[in-house]
């Protein structure tokens, strides 16, 4: 189903779980692969910062990637259809939304002004309607809704049919839920703060991979004046994972999170950090002072966004500039 | 069109210019007429805070209803259609968005999470699901769309064919452009902020009546803990306004609104300020403090804020507590 709209486009593949089995991709594709070993070999020690058994492994492909802008998505996700039966091309929705830019300082009511048909509406200030550039793009998934494992438990049977037919820009100030499952970014502007922690094999917690790059990420898009979108395209869930398996990796998280999500609401970084590896050591910083009193897995967590970082630079070495020195 | 959705429900007419010419209401609906001799006769001095020669005028129907719930709507806005071609219930659908929670403090990617069909997704903390009480829905249009002048001027033949159905809480501490055109709210939670302030006749600018009472309300509802929803219903606005006249009343609020719009942005109220009235009385202090010199109008709006609030106690008078004491 995703041939003709993958097939223009570079793939890398995160090989999950056991590296001696061999994933077959289907002819025709440019993709590179990598498992375990190979992460391994390529980051040594620092490849600590890489969780395995979890969808986070993802995040080894955002730093390998020589591209500008980054589209991940999971195995159980398939073509959507809109209303009129035509199936959505998802890549090409989200490099409009990232090739647009966001309102973040003040709110659209007719959503995206950018989009064809719209604009901004009366009352907008003029001085806002440039925009600022757009650093990530969250995709919506129809049939199986993202919801955590008590919901998944009460409402087993509940689809989401609804196609709201939108792109808007998340305030500046609001956290969101960002779910990895169909989400795009421009690694240039944000790559950086697109760690998806440790979750899965010998940690405490699951599936808040994707919340908590969501959450570092919006903090450093809100503190360097950058916007996320979310809303189309959608892509087509099929499979709800189980509930019961979800509820363990989830519920320290569930947890958790009401002590975190406060944490990133009053997070403030200062004036000097003006890049994201900047921004996101310093984050680090914060969430090994406040959240290491929530769980010793913090600290641990503090220390791997540092590694990561680490890793990303060695991997992403700033090449010399035109005039001779380091940018 | 409206008579199926309109006549169950209590009408008030504000009429707007020429005391002695008579409107004449269609026969079966439960209605109250008020023209400019009735507002003069019942407010006395204090009508001076009710405009004239403008649509701000229809505020004083705000002030004279008992009932708990407004809706209000220009005079060229018709019945609308969703998709499958069936006439949308405008009333319905507000009252759905104003007998429901909002959710002001995290974003929830699939919108309204307490829409049939909908719910709250992954990572969204639970001790937020309870939501606030929701003060105000703002509908919006399709055909012509909410355009200022420039803009009009620059997209004749733009007209609004999306229709997104989706409805959403604005987050807290995020302003908006709030129309009037079809906007409903709780005139028991936020009354007394929707004012819509000294426009036309005799005043230096038109057309930003619903842009301040929404200014005032977003801030007093984010500061008291109450909810703003935009999205659903639609309405089909029929005929786009002049653009030439509208730029003559325009001209100085495009101006202004990039003063007065960060004004808002960082305004803030005091704790003790724990109702409406309260709130509304200091933000009229700030305005006189702060926007005075922008232009004498923000002292004179000022002053008819306070106005208001008199006017609405006056007409609204507080009951007396079962042990006799007033509250």
């Amino acid at each position: 189903m995703w041939r003709p709209f993958f097939q223009p486009y570079h793939l890398i593949i995160v090989q999950d779980g056991d590296p001696s089995k061999t994933i077959k991709v289907p002819e025709g594709f440019d993709y590179e692969l990598y498992n375990r070993n190979d992460i391994n070999r390529i980051l040594g020690p620092k490849a600590s910062c890489i969780s395995f058994k979890d969808s986070a492994c993802r995040c080894f492909g955002y730093m390998v990637s020589k591209k500008k802008y980054i589209f991940t998505i999971d195995d159980d996700c398939f073509v959507a259809k809109d209303p009129s039966g035509k199936a959505i091309n998802a890549l090409e929705q989200h490099i409009k939304n990232l090739l647009s830019p966001s309102t973040p300082f003040f709110f659209n009511t007719l959503y995206d002004p950018f989009r064809e048909g719209a604009d901004f509406v009366r009352g907008y200030p003029f001085s806002l309607r440039e925009g600022v550039p757009t650093a990530a793009s969250h995709g919506l998934w129809l049939n199986i809704p993202d919801y955590d494992a008590p919901t998944q438990l009460v409402k087993p049977l509940e689809r989401n049919t609804r196609y709201v037919d939108a792109v808007l820009t998340i305030p500046k100030g609001t956290l969101f839920p960002m779910c990895g499952m169909n989400l795009a970014f421009n690694r240039e502007l944000i790559g950086p703060a697109m760690y998806f922690g440790l979750m899965g094999d010998g940690q405490p917690i699951g599936r808040y991979d994707d919340m908590w790059a969501g959450w570092c990420t919006k903090v450093i898009c809100d503190h360097l004046g950058l916007g996320v979108k979310t809303g189309l395209p959608y892509i087509f869930h099929s499979k709800a994972s189980n509930p019961f398996v979800n509820l363990r990796k989830e519920y320290k998280g569930i947890y958790w999170q009401e002590e975190i999500i406060p944490f990133f609401q009053q997070a403030v970084l200062p004036k000097d950090c003006t890049t994201v590896p900047k921004c996101y050591i310093e984050l680090a910083k914060q969430v090994k002072e406040k959240l290491s009193k929530v769980d010793p897995y913090f600290d641990k967590l503090a220390d791997a966004m540092v590694t990561w970082i680490e890793a990303w630079d060695e991997l992403n070495p700033i090449g010399p500039v035109p005039n001779g020195k380091a940018a």
